[in-house]
């Protein structure tokens, strides 16, 4: 077994360097100070950064490559949330120098099945040692102007929606391979554009009470329409973090053309509830039809 | 004493907030998913990253501003070494449940300093926790087409020089106050613009030898040239690592005119040996007129 210790850092890189996507817009990857990139006029530039340690996000008895992917994929939802297509990232790495070099490779090969899938070109990177595994993804992306989609623009009578069913992340292990839906995001921005928008990593109640206090709006949403994954309880729907689906606000009007588009996309959207006026709060109808006031209690990092 | 668990992510963040910088081109900082930043056109973007990570970069004994000095300090170092400006920074941190929410604002403080001191902006990042203090920053900068330079490009003849005295950098404390040359390197790629350069992260004799090879030469260098910190022997001054001066190259021409240069800016550049061809290897000549084949090794990370 191959320790990254013998590898050392240059032999790394090395092996690193047939990662690098070969972007016309990539100047210089890998291999010097810094990445040289092009990018487009006209376009804000999108950037991100996410860490996840090793017995806090994950163990080493996961595989190193679905590490490798969620490091990656959590960042890219990030850049979805904003309308915005992912385009270059840089990766640090902080491992025990006795971690063997088939781990690092793997952590690596998950990120990069990510990065080919959507077009983002590793570009560069720092490896340092460090007793525990820490993965950090700093990501940058691109979104036309008028594409660029933010917390804050929820109106009162817009329709509210996630991507995907809710609950279960972390302990399903789905977490560690999810889909970010970048593609879903690019399909809403392009066509049917959303009044507001976040991904859902800390649990619907609190991003959506991100999204209304943003917005300066409240909302009442319905049990019944909220999609859970099969055995998750409307609670843990509501509070477990980790979901990566998008969550999104869109005028009434547009919200029913969504719903009856039939185009070559299969994307699906649930309706789950309406935006109301700030003064109203955020309510949700039980399933006995009682109104209830959401508890925001999100994931809390400390 | 406020422990980060009182204080939670998002009072963190509130906190942080005051530390954005207001340039106009940010359109949205910390407090979306991702920070939107306007670019300029005709210009590259440069990318980098670096981590530093509790008893290996540093100790906690350290005062934490000169931590969080040496962690964007160290970027701006990479972003200089291409010619560049630095922009637009994200900033990582794991830390321990229980540290002292005055810990984390000392970090930021420290970066805040370098921050403003150099026209950057902090427009995001993450908190996570962590049993080790952990730092990564992610850093952009821009560099006009014409004044990118890269390790390449040094040719038979150049002279090489370096910013400042090197040696001793982690025993004297040097690498946790150190001032990363963008002004210097700015000024000479607008008026002598180098044909090669780098920054000096792990050693003069590692470092020239990255130019070396990248640019397909040799070099000698003269061992009374070198500029050294008091109390610095040679071969420390040769291989101490976190110098974060600038190496570079320049045509015999140019850089006389460098030496000759009488204007405002009042840098001083150290010639320390000449570009040879190839064949001829990376050699020194010794104070007592010897000369030797450097030996190269820098500082091993693993």
């Amino acid at each position: 077994m191959t320790k990254l210790s013998h590898l050392g850092e240059f032999g790394l890189i090395e092996s690193l360097k047939r990662f690098q996507n070969l972007s016309q817009r990539v100047v210089k990857g890998i291999g010097d100070d810094a990445a040289v990139l092009k990018v487009k006029g006209g376009r804000y530039l999108l950037f991100t950064t996410d860490m996840l340690v090793q017995d806090v996000h994950f163990s080493l008895r996961m595989s190193p490559a679905s590490v490798g992917h969620k490091a990656l994929a959590c960042n890219l939802s990030d850049i979805a949330a904003m309308g915005g297509e992912p385009v270059f990232a840089v990766v640090s790495l902080g491992v025990p120098g006795n971690i063997s070099a088939s781990y690092v490779k793997g952590l690596y090969a998950g990120m990069w099945a990510v990065a080919r899938a959507f077009g983002v070109s590793i570009v560069g990177g720092d490896t340092v040692r460090s007793d525990k595994v820490v993965v950090n993804i700093a990501l940058l992306g691109e979104v036309e102007k008028r594409k660029l989609i933010r917390r804050q623009g929820a109106r009162t009578g817009d329709w509210i929606f996630v991507s995907g069913p809710l609950g279960g992340s972390f302990k399903s292990g789905r977490h560690l391979k999810f889909t970010p839906r970048v593609k879903e995001a690019r399909f809403l921005v392009g066509k049917f554009k959303p009044s507001a928008m976040m991904d859902l990593s800390d649990g619907l109640a609190g991003d959506l009470a991100h999204i209304l206090k943003a917005s300066c709006v409240g909302a009442l949403i319905e049990e019944k329409l909220i999609p859970r994954h099969r055995g998750v309880s409307v609670d843990r729907a509501l509070t477990d973090g980790e979901d990566f689906e998008l969550l999104f606000t869109m005028p009434s009007a547009r919200a029913k053309k969504l719903l009856e588009y039939e185009g070559p996309e299969k994307f699906r959207f649930y309706p789950i509830g309406v935006v109301r006026p700030r003064r109203e709060g955020f309510c949700m109808v039980r399933a006995n039809s009682q109104v209830e006031a959401v508890e925001v209690k999100g994931y809390r990092h400390f």
